[in-house]
């Protein structure tokens, strides 16, 4: 697919790289929501590092920061040991994010991956309550690593038979037999069945808006009737917010609208702001029952992220200024997406805030949008079972006007696609 | 155990952090193999970010390359898109390190974490035989993700019974039984009968010098075997080159003096030169049968990670001077240590290049030796199933003055509390 | 709870045992439906060896073959072994039943345990497939050892997390959300979705009513709606008949009212038709790939369990006489419990055929029903997933007096507790 | 390979079977040492329904007690209730088995197969000592239920990727590496050290002598030094007892000579005497943690088994004249196969007691050897990973006639392929 022959790219990458395929230019810089390849073009960007760019990119002040902390040899690779740069961050998060909303969780640095984190939610959920079992839902995406794997619901990601994925079982998410089933009395049910197969959980994990999933939205009734149940049946309640969280859906949490307080939340994504590897695991103070060094790795100490995420939680999450552009920018989103599907039959907007998307029906045809939006200087991408949603991420900070005009060119890809081929 | 009461570690940090209850300065600053805490005390680092660190903190020629980098707005976050920070790696990757070495695997950029790039081996092994079983051996150590994990043997790490660690078997390493033992006729007898349990293996999967499972080292003649035995049974081989490879026993990688090319190959740690994430696989080509996408994750295009491995790459391993000076230095640490060996009894020398320690019998004594080397300016730490390997992990770069001074701190730890402690 | 103090049974059987506690004679004799205890007490059966006395105890015919056999020195035991024995049964079950219904299927021997023949039809059907995942139901009962017992849903046979019951993922059996929700739904629509986390199933196992899971009766229209999107998907259709099949609903297979024809069935229990240990699971032959020896067993071959099979597959099945006899006691039982119904309010009649009983709302109660029963020369016992469902399981062969006066003893204990007991 | 074309074995049984592929005779009638087939031929026992057979075919006094049971409509099928039968045969296991070792297990009725009882204990010990891992040796065999497939070391048996197999360490058995290497240094030190990535065992189970392994041989120092470690380690020790109990290896239990006394013991096969289906778990008092009903099964209570069982005990283990017996025909058959190996190149004597065999070298060879025996006269089979040791499993009462004469038709075939095949 790539047109890049005998580059290096060519003869050295494995075969597993994928978004390059759909988007082969070779980009070299990035400022805000645009990105510019070695020739020179520019792109707007509605990807944004598949969320972990919310904050845009090389954001100045983050930037500066970065260059200071560097420049003065501050200190890059900090493993578990205390540093100054952690300390910030702790400090910044606890008056910034946690206090505001009485979160008096812990926070555990893991491996900066989203994976790593949601491995050791995992791994500390079974170890407190002594259960295996953790229920997740259709279309989930949790990571790639075993025990993550195996929460995740969709099977091009999934193993073949070689290898088991233990330890999960799957219920439908909300809305998945249509709006007027509501999945929580399949789930209510089991859990008080003794008899019902579903086997004590120690954890239920979801994401409050499934990114990867085709942004599928867990209403805050849903949500709170499922923390309800887990909190009924000793099962720690789990939200993934890798995507969903760092403001993406209006809120620094996605689940702060539905009024729940998660045992454990995800967080990794936008989390350093700059779009370098962090991640942390929230855990109940009570639910802290980590051995020291009972779950460790390399590179939890990644100092440079701490640096860039303790502006960005001061630049953005010091006061409501941003919270309320997300909004205003999610409206104009949700304005200029109905506006199409009422353009275009067939079409369905999905998903809420900065998180939303089109279902254009199939895979096939959200492609050749995707490849039209790139000709057109939009890097945009879908996701869903079949990758049937076109998934508008852009940048929470972009301007009203590159907002415009990037949904502008989604727009005349879409409608353009609509009459070359006929319903 | 911390000191820091009321400080915002004591209150947000989760019970887990482990390193920094043995050595609780907050470090500030780093250079070369000198760290600086907030009060300003200089520090030895025997530590190096336990093996990431290969090239001392904040090498003066990657910084400039990282700022210059972050001044021009490169980009920083390029998930599996082509990036030119990329093509600059890769390229340089194959030039100085695979060419050289007549490797022509690909290059797999996955999760920056030691962890996700063994999940990554594991799971393409599996793909690629058709098998569940890999082989990994006491003391081993891959990491804390759910597949990883099973392949770890630190008791630990691994969880209790409430998940099951599938997929592993457990072989002894080289030297398990002593010396007169060769552990592979286990291993080679194994394999060849239908009827000894041990299902047919998808890989091997080994450390060729055991970190963190105490410094145990295997030699040329186990390695060729088991890279025979391997081959002859359709299984891969795979080197967690994570912690031994990046020049930390001598050459690039750590199975070079043993002639053999293993199938995959998992790098981290010091792959990034700069202490930055960063993690690839290794992968022959005809075993290359990912399809797009089947392994993915957010942080795979660290760009400031590929900027500082290039530099790293240009400035140590274009010549052979480097890969000499690491050679007089670990005869320098052999010495010391020997030395060491014969002036206290019961101690053992373990380990090779510069990946060599003392075995101080128990853990207590090592945690002893850790404390005092600590209040005399020198960052060490411990590894092996008791902690009792006291571990000289002292960057490749650290000046030969430095790195007796600090051997000299750890003689007169070690000695000292011999005397303290009547044997 | 024995009354036996000081007995052999009290010093050395295992607490394990379960029915003799609510059931404490001590039984020598028995004939037909009724069994006498070592004092002379008589005790009408309605549990018949649950579900494994369809014919009664000691039916005249199969008594007299068997004693002929024995004392003619009939070899005993065959293991896998062409005996005469398994040439006359297989014979006679080819004509008798598979050859009138158009059943091509093989005959597999396995151990005779229900169980057994489970672990084999799971085992085939993963082999087959090259799959994993079997779909089993809420409220399904399989067996217990490991491989069956993940089928299983009782949370009180299913072990801890000592142990992972893998490879089965759980979907609601017919009208487990109540009769408006068709379960097939959510079954058909997780089969087609890629994303569902569902991963392909290698069989989907089912029992047409669930016998421990209280009495809960599939539909004619879910049970071939589950055999259509098992054959669509390309998972093996698995009925496990150990309970509802010999005769139990009113056919030989309890699945011929529902026009499906499974892949693989499992028979066991009645089918020796004296009680005697015997199951074989049934095979189309295109699914029989099995390598000679691959899967085995010492007592497979049970010669005197296929004398009285013969036996009873000749006096029962010949005609239809003995269906048409089951099809109006049904109708007997279905009259008197409903009656029941009218008369005490709160519960409810369960099953189908002479798979029939009473959900008296909870376990406390219908254990004291079932003791009330035993004092008044019945034995009665209860299934579901709290023991909250008497259970009507008389054999088939049960004249018309004694089913009535079974019955009488049921509704006098039924009426009694609920006059006693106020709502 | 069957000859029986158009039979009705031929039309409708699975291809699974085995035994009657190299013996396809069609057997009517038996007793003692002799089976005779439709035809009227008559052939020598030396299988012996694999070792179910131990006191022949049809020994009269079991089969008077039989007859006799039957025509008194004593009660066939039990499930787990109290019945005359079961107290008989307990009071008289306590009195003449139990007893005697001093010994004071309580006994489980399991479902009626060896595989049953091994579930159970496996089950039990995974309960008891809330651990998941068990340690199983090379060549060891258990069963082909999931769990005890598990603990099951042929390939042949195990399934392929589609099932994990799990909980399940293996380790070498006695003699596995050659005289010379004691293989229990290496269990003693993987389970000493908390790095060996061997998880904490609930059990070590285990076969003094490997029946379908190829009568590999636990030395007494061997099964000493395990059951020391599994005490010392917490670990329960399981003696599976299924083939080399009930007398074959001299006497009643096969670890008595050892004088170790196990927590569980499997017993099965002979259990009943006379073939039919039986099995029992024997728990140490302290470890009968069972909750009523929590481990179940329909045959359990298998009346028939439980008359002649107690015939069995009765007639063979109420004096000392049967064990001397069969140490006199166990040193018979050692002498005439050590004969045997010192004619013939290349063989070699294996196993202890009447459980002894040849190893000829190859499966292929075997084969032939067992063909050559079928014609004159004597069933006979192997075992072995490779099918390659010539088991010789006579009835432990055959006559020493007819020991001799099967032992010269097997000497014959030995020999006779020896000379038509140059070495």
């Amino acid at each position: 697919m790539t047109t890049l022959k005998n580059d290096v790219f060519d003869r050295r990458e494995s075969s597993v790289r994928s978004y390059c395929r759909s988007f082969d230019a070779v980009l070299a810089t990035a400022r805000g929501s645009v990105v510019r390849d070695t020739s020179g073009r520019e792109y707007i960007d509605f990807l944004a590092g598949a969320g972990a760019l919310n904050y845009g990119h090389n954001d100045p002040d983050m930037k500066a920061a970065l260059l200071d902390y560097v420049l003065n040899d501050g200190i890059t690779h900090g493993l578990d040991l205390f540093t100054e740069a952690k300390r910030s961050f702790l400090g910044s998060f606890e008056r910034l994010i946690l206090g505001p909303r009485e979160m008096d969780h812990l926070v555990q640095f893991t491996g900066p991956t989203g994976a790593n984190a949601v491995e050791a939610a995992l791994k500390l959920a079974r170890k407190v309550t002594g259960r295996t079992n953790v229920i997740a839902f259709t279309n989930g995406f949790h990571g790639v690593s075993l025990g993550a794997l195996a929460a995740t619901a969709n099977s091009s990601k999934r193993m073949g038979p070689e290898i088991p994925l233990p330890g999960v079982s799957r219920l439908p998410f909300d809305g998945y037999l249509g709006d007027d089933v509501d999945t929580t009395d399949l789930l209510g049910r089991m859990l008080a069945d003794p008899s019902s197969g579903l086997d004590a959980p120690a954890a239920i994990l979801l994401e409050t808006v499934q990114g990867e999933g085709g942004l599928n939205v867990a209403s805050a009734r849903w949500l709170q009737r499922v923390a309800s149940l887990a909190a009924q049946h000793g099962a720690l309640l789990i939200v993934d917010d890798v995507q969903a969280g760092c403001g993406r859906t209006g809120t620094f949490f996605s689940f702060e609208a539905a009024g729940i307080t998660p045992d454990l939340v995800v967080l990794s994504k936008s989390l350093s702001g700059f779009g370098l590897p962090m991640s942390v695991l929230l855990v109940r103070p009570h639910l802290d029952q980590w051995e020291p060094g009972e779950h460790n790795g390399t590179f939890r100490g990644n100092a440079h992220a701490f640096v860039t995420a303790r502006v960005a939680l001061h630049k953005f999450w010091s006061d409501v200024d941003f919270a309320e552009d997300i909004v205003r920018r999610s409206v104009l989103v949700t304005d200029r997406l109905t506006e199409l599907t009422e353009r275009v039959p067939g079409l369905r907007r999905k998903g809420r805030g900065m998180m939303q998307g089109l279902d254009v029906g199939d895979g096939a045809c959200a492609a050749e949008i995707i490849r039209r939006c790139a000709r057109n200087g939009l890097i945009i991408e879908s996701s869903g079972a079949e990758n049937e949603v076109v998934k508008v991420l852009a940048p929470l900070t972009t301007p009203d006007h590159l907002l415009r005009k990037g949904l502008d060119v989604l727009a005349d890809a879409t409608v353009g696609l609509a009459m070359a081929v006929p319903a």
